[in-house]
């Protein structure tokens, strides 16, 4: 971990060659973003466009918009209400509108002030206006420390979740840990599920430190949120570091997504939030992992890790089982003919699978109905 | 020029590094695009998605269809209305749910068989579906030409034109010449306006050879057509090799397209051809350039060289300068205050100026709207 004197702010940097960028974190950030943006030298000539949503705007759009004008910058700012239902090409279009009318160029840059859903819209947003244009990431949601590394940025389909997206790399990422205390316990938790699969797919000590300080990340310790968001995203970068564009490697990041991502396609965008999803996603690899003989003990260690974060290990009862793997099938992770599973080897080390039995995910979600804790 | 003798056309390879893909030129190649998919490594496990119009799919979308199955591809098709109203958000997600339907994955192919605005469009969707997938042009139009080489793929939003887009290059274009016959006069006239547009930018003794064979390729003959193709595509490789996602160079392929592109705004899309537009706007940076003391005699050469073609030499003149003056500004080539023009320094040089002041742009506006032939 490095400190940057100049912002005061533990840095992280994504190397990507020419489009490596710094992630800081630190408490009270958002009113040193003005200064933040010059470190970056993002030119003050253009327009600015903060996109936000109706919960996180009233919050700190205003302190986000004064602390860039302060130092010269003009600020526009566009809210979208909040939730996935705002992941839809309806809401990117009056994106685009606002951006037009806030007379955007192609120098202009586009800051995500938000969860995953803003970063993800605004970040399509950014990489398509005028065939890309510059952009800013300040996550407002720990679950966002995961979108906001890496450069995947996307919109729903009513079919199919991110089906519609692209690879923009920001220009960098400020993380203002103290908006992290006015979440909720529900958002909170989700977020954590995704610290811990950084570490059940790369580092098995940091699985071990997770696990030892769930207190203190359930109650929003400053200190232990900022050493396990650092961790969180150094694990990520150094995966798509590799791997920008998910040839192969990146793929191992998708642990508990194949399942969670169905799950979340059948309840519906938003009724079940994506780390809660993916929570028993990652219990449903550990087992699948056991029945094929590639991993003794870690579906239970996986069980524990999820209960000690109070994130669910069952699939809601009343969930269809066709319907979940019908919802595999139009995954991304869907091709010729095979679906792609993250299966663990060990705590701490995953390996990507094209093999799995169709009959054997059934079965596993099946069993996963029948037992475990759903809130 | 060299010869492919495996599918026996004219090749030409666009140099992006790892990008690079052939251009294909020749008489009734869409019959062998089945082999030019097996030389281009095309997988044959994933869907292969040909989008068209209803102009050109009911002449060709049989064949391609065929072509493509018979040597082992699964093939959907996807039809929208003809003409660029289709450059929408609403097509694009038609578009996207007929990928979806087709079970299109990540190793699927996107064919855009038609003119500047199926290329558009559908090079928009392979951009953005799952992040991006293979596309393969099949231009059916001479406008096409100089649509098809350099990967800039996207729609309009009803404020600009190409606002939302991207830089997705495909993995080859194949030309059939023998498509171009069945072109209207007005199309023809259109798309040799960008020919001329390259020697014009990069090549006098280019321009010079449009304008002796005006006669041949306005009488569509297939020699001709292919050898001004093929020039015309290697000029515009030759300059997105050296700059793909216009930092410099690239924008010297804009001239006329300042003016061009309002006049197409303003006109309401469609209206007003894309060549006939740049062909006015081609004339009006010629004028500029002469105003501002950069090359002298270029207007009249500009002129001489549009008339020869049939195309339009002057502005309607019910359109209102105002609102010409106005579309600029919200184009991207407008940033931090300033609009950029393409300006000739003599026949086939040109040079990139953002110091033309708004009175002399519209005084020469005004000009174009007083004289010359309008059909």
């Amino acid at each position: 971990m490095n400190m940057n004197d100049q912002i005061g702010a533990a840095q992280l940097m994504v190397e990507l060659g020419e489009r490596s960028y710094p992630i800081w974190i630190g408490s009270g950030l958002i009113s040193r973003i003005g200064r933040a943006f010059q470190l970056q030298h993002i030119p003050t000539g253009s327009p600015i466009l903060v996109i936000t949503d109706d919960k996180v705007g009233p919050k700190y759009l205003h302190q986000v918009a004064e602390a860039l004008e302060y130092v010269g910058y003009s600020v526009s700012t566009h809210q979208v209400p909040s939730g996935e239902k705002s992941k839809s090409l309806r809401v990117f279009e009056d994106c685009i509108s606002a951006a037009l009318e806030a007379g955007c160029d192609r120098k202009s840059t586009v800051v995500a002030l938000g969860g995953g859903v803003v970063g993800d819209l605004a970040g399509f947003v950014a990489a398509t206006y005028m065939r890309g244009v510059r952009f800013v990431q300040v996550p407002t949601t720990i679950l966002a420390h995961d979108s906001s590394v890496g450069g995947k940025v996307a919109v729903n389909h009513p079919l199919a979740k991110n089906i519609i997206g692209a690879f923009h790399q920001p220009d960098m990422v400020l993380y203002d840990t103290s908006t992290l205390q006015s979440l909720p316990d529900r958002d909170v938790r989700s977020g954590l599920a995704e610290m811990i699969k950084h570490g059940l797919i790369w580092d098995q000590s940091f699985a071990a430190w997770c696990e030892e300080h769930a207190e203190q990340l359930l109650a929003k310790d400053e200190e232990a949120l900022t050493y396990g968001l650092l961790q969180g995203c150094a694990i990520k970068a150094a995966v798509v570091s590799q791997d920008e564009r998910e040839n192969d490697l990146r793929a191992i990041l998708n642990l508990g997504h194949t399942i969670g991502h169905a799950l979340e396609a059948v309840a519906g965008y938003g009724e079940l939030l994506h780390g809660e999803a993916i929570a028993i996603g990652m219990i449903g690899s550990a087992r699948l992992a056991e029945q094929m003989g590639m991993a003794a003990g870690v579906a239970e260690y996986t069980e524990r890790l999820m209960k000690s974060f109070g994130l669910p290990t069952a699939i809601p009862a009343h969930y269809d089982t066709e319907q979940i793997i019908a919802a595999m099938m139009h995954d991304k992770k869907f091709n010729e003919g095979r679906t792609m599973f993250v299966l663990p080897t060990a705590i701490g080390r995953v390996e990507i699978r094209r093999d799995v039995p169709v009959e054997q995910v059934r079965d596993i979600i099946e069993e996963l109905k029948g037992a475990g804790t759903w809130q």
